[in-house]
């Protein structure tokens, strides 16, 4: 069901009973944006307090601009669930000249990509549900109220009709000759709109704001307390002034309290989405979500609360809005989904979960809701929600076919899921898979990785030759001049700053740790004199060059190589739950990379696109996971 | 004409000598946004150095979307101007994956204000014509000259078909368990490809990163040098590899070749709206716009070059792109015009001229033009472009009409038009009417300035009750705590200082002079501690409050009070072409305010809002000029 400020109200209902009723719901969210340029490589080794700051300054930066959720309630009799998906464009109309007007950032990657998968940038700005934040409701009311206030105390409206405030300077503003004709026009219309007494009030056609100020004044001073001045916008945009006669001074007061009760309405219909939100959270429903990290911090962010600064405080922040979450692609990511999913991106991971060994579940639409999700509308945050439901569904009743004896069907409640829940996957990440919403987040031993800075000529070439005896490398780029590297290898990590540690080396190593928590400020190298480190030696000025420009920019070797599992939370049922490092790979984290747009260049520092490997070169595309 | 990217191409001929045969040209643009939150009311005092460095900030951040300019043609013996008006939607569309991925800023309610006037979001997007300022086209162009060079050099292709770059290591990633079916399943379509003959190429079905990494890592492997690869893009935004055959090295060179071949062709094409920009640039025609500075600016940062950081370099930029520019609202509020213009706006405007005592110039469209704008499109850039010509020629002509004898027609090189050249309008300011490109700028006395700091409670009648004793005065909101402040009557100037500044008072006030040039650090005195200046002593305090929140906010007299004109530039012919401030009335400023929709905040400081004079209040609408 797609929802704009054209059925918002009407549907409000609808979706009440639909969330109130359902076993659990899933949600998405489309963005106008997802990331700011020059984002480094190194993400890959971001703890998830790192993660959590770039998406403070994404969510304070992009907008959600579509928001899908779909109820799933299950019939026991039928054994079949009832979708029911909802997908909602949002858009911050500011309904009023004291509401925000916000500015936001769009990414034209973003736009262009949403806008080839069918999403309506005129529907969104035209017809776009609004949404406040309930400090923002508050504040806009307050002010509402205050004025009134003023407007209503006996010094204000007295019955001479005396509005000019009492003992401040202010004399009117001199008509300006090109005005004059102007002024004596609307003088004219209002006198024979008072004469003819056929309507109560009448309409000023629009004029400019100096036109508006000379209108009040001149009015005020000719007609006094015969009349009553309104301003209002037209479709138009344009403003205009409505006169309307006045008896006496009861006569003001109904029109401003009038005018009270309808600013109120206003803001009242301005709170808009952030009603639903509201709805979902206090239903303390089981929230499903694939990747959801930046969807649950947008949605708290742009409807609720700005994001705190403190990602403790944004870990019990979520927890409070949405106590039960679970994210399906953690959970595809993860045993014993893991070895069956080549590729957890949502369209794929749904196709999958449709065929054997998982088993497809039965979701129907009521029989008022359109058919439109038949065919796939996938990157419309209500479809995405939809399928997002039914691979949530297909996952969990696979965990009830591991059991022994097995279970048909495993409920959103079941034990079976409590390894999963609250942990939102944290994409990229090489060793941490999640955020722990309720727990210490892990901290894997990061022993063998180095953080080293260096000239800004060196490549990837340069720094996985530096340690090529050590064997393959991650490399995480931060910027030109500095990278963390991991090595594959464990077991030579303690090798590795006892024979790199050079005096007089033009690069500068040091552990992961020490980098972290640097313990005293060592003398300082100068870092920035370049000397190649190995091709230097060649001599061999052309073959330096070539190697020069095949520098390797992405060589990665993801085999986990230890398998010291640990297992997380209690998984009472289950028997191989894993949710950890070890068995977590990364390997099938870019599908939803590119769903979600992010740059190609968050490879690699900027400065370093177009010298990717001599590989990519030669089949001409950079690889881009 | 609507240019968008689906025309773009077969019409630059059309733009070409419409540019090249006209007499002049007008132009104007819509953007996604106009200004940051919290815009202070200052602006009426900006400097022009001051004013450009927030109009560089504007630039920055938000997109000019839709580009208009119409030409116009004079043809003497029917006495009609031509005109040829194209209306560009431009869009900074990633057309691959190293070309700029812009990021800007949308106001919501200049999006909003788009939507009401017409302005198609959807095209914009979809349909929007490319650009790519000449140094990201370089650029581009370079970095695929430089991958070509590398790919050719004799050490990478070698008969052995070897694409491994020698003395790099670079072990190939180990296929992880789930993937192995994907990469046996590419392996045997690939055989299958080879064998059939049929074709010379094969598209692999799209797929993550990851298995595209491994795809080229294993094909690599299984058919070395009898395979090309190469990675595309679909219109689902999917990435996939096409496969081609190879007989020796020449077929890998050729498919090199055209690769680089298109590359560089996909370059000049994302060039696209930049030539426009280039071909009106260097026509050295007349460009006329309405209100121009933010167009003017957004033309140049956008298409052309970033904005410098120092003015008078942006003075000498814009004149250099731009040898000659007329601003028709400076026109329109500098006599003989202003005493007639009661309004400045574009629309009134453009009404006015159509009527005595201006003549309505003749102005056709070409037959093969599309007739929609016979109907009012306003703030659609091309339409607006159209009638800003037209307020152009009426313009003119009129000031031939006050020649004795008069002049019927005055063409856009006329010396009468020479006190108007190459000055841009400046919105608001109180006495700098305008930016001098060619000159330098106005700097009128402001000696009865005050800059005045003050605790955060004061509101404009704490301000004005202050200045009382000297009349009327103009007050700009820095922030909550400063203002500058205008004396209506310059004559008392000198008594300001010796009356105001006392020792312990909670406001700290100096000349206008002094603050921008401070001479010494003067001891601080406390400006917080709150004590209101004058109702202070009432004593009562139901009144105190009302007065309180009765505070006048946005006191404005307007009406000039000196004559004491400059006469600016040398009007050889014209005899009242006094185009400086004491002439100049900020009065119809507002309306273009509006048109651009500069929100009503930029008119107090937002923490004033709602705190509005008891007289807005009654009349709902605040002052907002």
């Amino acid at each position: 069901m797609e929802i704009t400020r054209k059925n918002f109200k009407e549907s409000l209902e609808v979706i009440e009973t639909a969330i109130n009723e359902c076993s659990f719901l899933a949600f998405d969210g489309e963005f106008t944006g997802l990331n700011h340029a020059g984002m480094s490589h190194a993400a890959i080794f971001d703890t998830p307090e790192e993660r959590y700051y770039k998406v403070v300054q994404g969510a304070s930066d992009f907008l959600l601009n579509q928001f899908g959720f779909c109820t799933f309630s299950y019939d026991g009799t039928t054994k079949t669930y009832t979708a029911k998906p909802f997908n909602f464009y949002v858009f911050p109309r500011p309904f009023s000249r004291a509401a925000p007007d916000v500015r936001f950032t769009c990414q034209s990657s973003s736009l262009d990509f949403l806008m080839s998968q069918g999403f309506d940038f005129n529907k969104w700005i035209s017809e776009g549900v609004s949404y406040l934040r309930p400090v923002d409701e508050a504040s806009l009311k307050d002010q509402i109220i205050k004025k009134h206030e003023v407007l209503s105390s006996p010094a204000f409206i007295s019955p001479s009709g005396g509005s000019q405030p009492p003992g401040i300077n202010k004399s009117p503003v001199e008509i300006p000759p090109e005005q004059k004709d102007f002024v004596d026009d609307i003088c004219k219309r209002v006198e024979k709109f008072l004469e003819s007494g056929e309507h109560e009030s009448y309409s000023l056609p629009p004029c400019n704001g100096f036109q508006r100020k000379l209108t009040y004044q001149s009015l005020e001073a000719k007609f006094g307390s015969d009349i009553h001045l309104q301003g209002k916008t037209n479709d138009k945009k344009e403003r205009y002034i409505v006169v309307t006669k006045i008896k006496d001074s009861d006569d003001v007061k109904r029109i401003e309290e009038n005018k009270q009760a309808q600013d109120l309405a206003e803001v009242d219909d301005a709170v808009g989405f952030t009603k639903v939100i509201k709805m979902i959270s206090q239903s303390g429903k089981l929230i499903v979500g694939h990747n959801m990290l930046l969807d649950v911090a947008h949605t708290i962010h742009q409807f609720l609360y700005p994001l705190p600064q403190d990602y403790e405080e944004f870990k019990s922040m979520c927890h409070c809005v949405f106590p039960r979450m679970i994210d399906t692609k953690l959970m595809s990511n993860t045993q014993p989904f893991k070895d069956r999913v080549e590729n957890s991106g949502l369209s794929y991971l749904h196709t999958l979960t449709q065929m054997p060994p998982f088993v497809k579940p039965e979701v129907v639409l009521p029989e008022e809701w359109d058919n439109k999700y038949k065919t796939e509308m996938l990157h419309e945050a209500g479809y995405d929600a939809y399928i997002t439901g039914q691979c949530f569904i297909a996952l969990s009743n696979y965990l009830g076919q591991c059991q022994s004896p097995p279970t048909e069907r495993i409920p959103p409640g079941s034990p079976l899921l409590q390894p999963f829940l609250n942990k939102i996957f944290m994409m990229r990440s090489l060793d941490i898979p999640y955020m722990d919403l309720c727990a210490p987040d892990l901290n894997p031993a990061r022993d063998h990785v180095f953080h080293i800075t260096f000239p800004k000529e060196w490549k990837n070439s340069d720094i996985s030759q530096l340690f090529a005896q050590f064997g393959n490398v991650h490399i995480g780029w931060i910027d030109d001049v500095s990278a963390y590297v991991a090595l594959n290898s464990k077991s030579v990590a303690n090798y590795v700053l006892k024979t790199l540690c050079k005096k007089g080396s033009v690069y500068r190593i040091r552990s992961y740790n020490d980098h972290k928590n640097p313990k005293y400020d060592e003398g300082t190298i100068n870092p920035y004199k370049y000397v190649r480190p190995k091709s230097n030696d060649n001599g061999d000025v052309h073959h330096d060059m070539t190697d020069e420009k095949k520098g390797v920019k992405r060589e990665h070797s993801v085999e986990p190589e230890d398998n010291d599992s640990i297992e997380v939370g209690s998984a009472k049922k289950a028997k191989t739950l894993n949710v950890d490092a070890p068995e977590f790979t990364p390997t099938s984290t870019p599908e939803k990379e590119e769903e979600l747009q992010w740059p190609d260049n968050i490879n690699s520092s900027e400065k370093k696109v177009g010298e990717e490997s001599t590989k990519s070169k030669l089949f001409t595309e950079p690889d881009d996971w």
